[in-house]
């Protein structure tokens, strides 16, 4: 049940401020009183703001119950996350302070010429001169935004404001969002092109499947700065990180285990690819026409590309004949398909990521008595598979040995990285992903990105620690 | 003459570091010590940091004097503005730190949901939830930058960080450099459009002339944010501020003086309008092939327009025929073009703005004994032209009152608000422009914008103070 909490700013005509009653009215709706801050008190009356805390079911109700309140008159109701998004998430800050004309005439006319001049001379030089060593576009079409879909570029800004302040926050990464107003691929492909000449790598964003696989693979084929979209690759990486420790858990082997992967768009696409990449030999993709058997021939080019690889299963059929004996079901699909009835049928020590948005493929609390390892995309329940675990680290490596791109290795050696921050001693089957707040993450991630990218030669500089 | 700071780290093999010597060649160069960092000492020998000023002409000389120093060793210069840059010069930060997992919730998934669906219901609303509300695009090919000329997108971005920085750091504008890849005039505008959901407003920045025309007059036209090349109108704002002190000071008014304009590109042109607007009855534009006089025929747009407009003069001939009985010259155009001979043929209480650059129209001193109100665009001599003094309080207006578009008005509103920060008692023949650092200028300049904006109906949001 979502708890939303909402500021009231309350007058009370009367001389005393009726607070006993405010009180026991939020008590009688199941809300609770978070603060109290008096903005102006007085012989006239006094006016108050409640901070609460309430279920969104119940708020109308006691906005009601407040306006009943003899003597008492509701000003404004401010939700408290409206007020976190008042004139936006992120700020561009001056690196240093201009403070004398000494400083100007350093940082603009007449001193930035020769900075101009030393990378028109050799542009390599933007690396070392300019913000291009350490920043990230957020781009995004707005066209598969969260769970709400082709909302269109304004009103994804917010979401890319957050993930703006994510990178900064957790990798110091320095992120600007574009939403750009076309779903056109070819326009899309040339704008991020054209303006890439300021921004050290690329973030995909919320691009509805299938354009986004060609909007990224053209922009890694056309771009030398990495190119990521983090809708596939940081949710397949995460996954993966995952798995690895609820098999330990299981004590079973990626090679030998049956994988159902349910849902293969964006994320479940690039899942399937990154468990081939990673060694799986059991594979059983299964989108809404039902499994994806090898053999058989699709329009869609990643379902037709699945059918051609060895590792996936011949056998037809639909989700409830795929879980059949399987030892992992990883749900990138939506609420309610997964039945308890599927559950049962998968070998003993079965593992279900069940990652459906906003409500999972089967019901958490339903799901568990038959499950050894549970995992879904929320934080109300343990094992959140979040991809905020994966970009902040592989940006942070990848701009730090300027890769030219994201390859396979680089994003297995994130995973496995992921997987090791929790310790043998700390794994348990409500831990097998660590917290995004876990400050070893970004550290541990950036770092095995970075060797994979020297070993595999995207590397355009070694940093000291790695030489 | 042409100062450097550069700190340049040597080291000594001896015991004693052999400062004395160091200081003695240093001061024989005519540079000065302005620090002395150690670094390390010990037996061995020690390093140092010396930190000095000396002229570009001298710095190599006194290098290479260092280097005959028994026992010393330079280990390297660095350049005080190339540390300046290290990294870039701008930061990407969160409005407010993200610690907790409910702080999460609030800015990301699942809480900016519901921001999302706000904005979607109501596009209006992206200025209350979004960047949107405080940022600027610093929108720039890399075709006309400084003195430097075309230098491409990614030795631009020196320039345009710095740009960014004075944004934020005079006027609290949240500005982000985009420098193009591209440098077709139809791209350059699709791309601009496409990417503007984001941005509050769009500052054009050295884009060649005279694409820069139609870059601008398209995106006023397509877009419904304001956009402001600051080269044209930047430029003419603050010389027509300079010219309203510079007037007074020799009693003579606007409507009847003899302006030359010598240099009708993208700043000549916007001059030679905003002069029109302002009222001047009688101009007189020169360009490389001389007066552009009236009713005579141009290829190029803005020559032909001011050939209709019945306030240029008619008669035809070269700068040095045009400067013979002028009141006023006005230059951005190159070095040397204005001879004292020239100065002298203009009539009393004349008015020299020479502005090109790096260096002015006519020498200063040679100029000064000859000419009534001397500025440059140089830092050197009093009176610079310098557009710092305008796009910070253009901007900060615009996206206050959420205009639509930055009308005539509202540049000659800033141009009137720039001369009056000056007051009649500090106006004399070498301060006829404010300071940049003057907090006033971006205070007052915003102020008259708004009010300009509200008059003319494009603003779309009345600021409490203004109502």
């Amino acid at each position: 049940m979502a708890q939303t909490t909402i500021v009231v700013r309350l007058e009370s005509t009367q001389k005393h401020f009726p607070f006993g009653q405010v009180a026991t009215l939020i008590d009688s709706y199941g809300g609770e009183v978070e603060s109290v801050d008096i903005i102006r008190s007085g012989k006239e009356g006094s006016i108050r703001d409640i901070t609460v805390s309430i279920s969104d079911q119940k708020q109308a109700a006691l906005l009601s119950a407040f306006e009943a309140v003899e003597g008492l008159r509701t000003i404004h109701v401010s939700d408290r996350i409206f007020l976190a998004h008042l004139g936006g998430k992120i700020r561009v800050m001056p690196s240093r302070p201009i403070k004398t004309r000494d400083d100007l005439s350093h940082v603009y006319t007449p001193g930035v010429a020769k900075v101009c001049e030393a990378i028109q001379a050799n542009p390599d030089n933007t690396y070392t001169l300019t913000i291009k060593r350490n920043s990230v576009a957020v781009i995004s079409d707005g066209t598969a935004v969260l769970g709400l879909g082709n909302i269109g570029p304004h009103a994804a800004i917010p979401v890319m404001e957050g993930k703006a302040m994510l990178f900064k926050q957790l990798a110091n990464v320095d992120a600007f969002p574009i939403c750009l107003d076309t779903q056109n691929v070819e326009e899309i492909i040339h704008i991020v092109k054209a303006i890439s000449p300021i921004f050290g790598g690329i973030n995909i964003e919320d691009i509805s499947s299938p354009r986004c696989f060609e909007v990224e693979q053209r922009l890694i084929n056309e771009l030398d700065i990495p190119v990521f979209h983090d809708d596939q690759h940081g949710t397949a990486i995460v996954v993966l990180a995952g798995l690895y420790n609820a098999l330990k858990l299981v004590d079973k082997k990626l090679e030998e285990v049956r994988i159902v992967v349910n849902g293969v768009g964006a994320a479940g696409s690039a899942i399937c690819k990154m468990l081939l990449f990673a060694g799986a030999q059991h594979l059983i993709p299964v989108d809404r026409e039902g499994i994806i058997a090898r053999g058989e021939h699709y329009e869609h080019p990643v379902w037709n590309w699945l059918a051609s690889q060895e590792q996936v299963e011949a056998n037809k059929g639909t989700l409830h004949d795929a879980i059949v004996g399987a030892d992992v079901f990883i749900g990138v699909s939506k609420a309610g398909v997964l039945k308890v009835e599927d559950v049962k049928k998968m070998n003993k020590g079965n593992i279900v990521f069940a990652m459906a948005n906003p409500n999972p493929e089967i019901e958490p609390d339903a799901a568990l008595p038959h499950v050894s390892i549970l995992a879904t995309g929320r934080s109300d329940y343990p094992n959140q598979i979040n991809n905020v675990l994966v970009f902040p680290g592989m940006f942070r490596g990848a701009l730090d040995c300027r890769a030219s791109r994201i390859t396979e290795s680089m994003k297995l050696a994130a995973a496995q990285a992921i997987a090791e921050v929790v310790s043998e001693d700390e794994l348990d089957e409500h831990y097998i992903v660590p917290s995004i707040f876990n400050e070893q993450v970004v550290r541990q991630v950036s770092r095995a990105v970075i060797k994979a990218a020297i070993a595999e030669g995207v590397a355009r500089r070694v940093p000291n620690q790695y030489m």
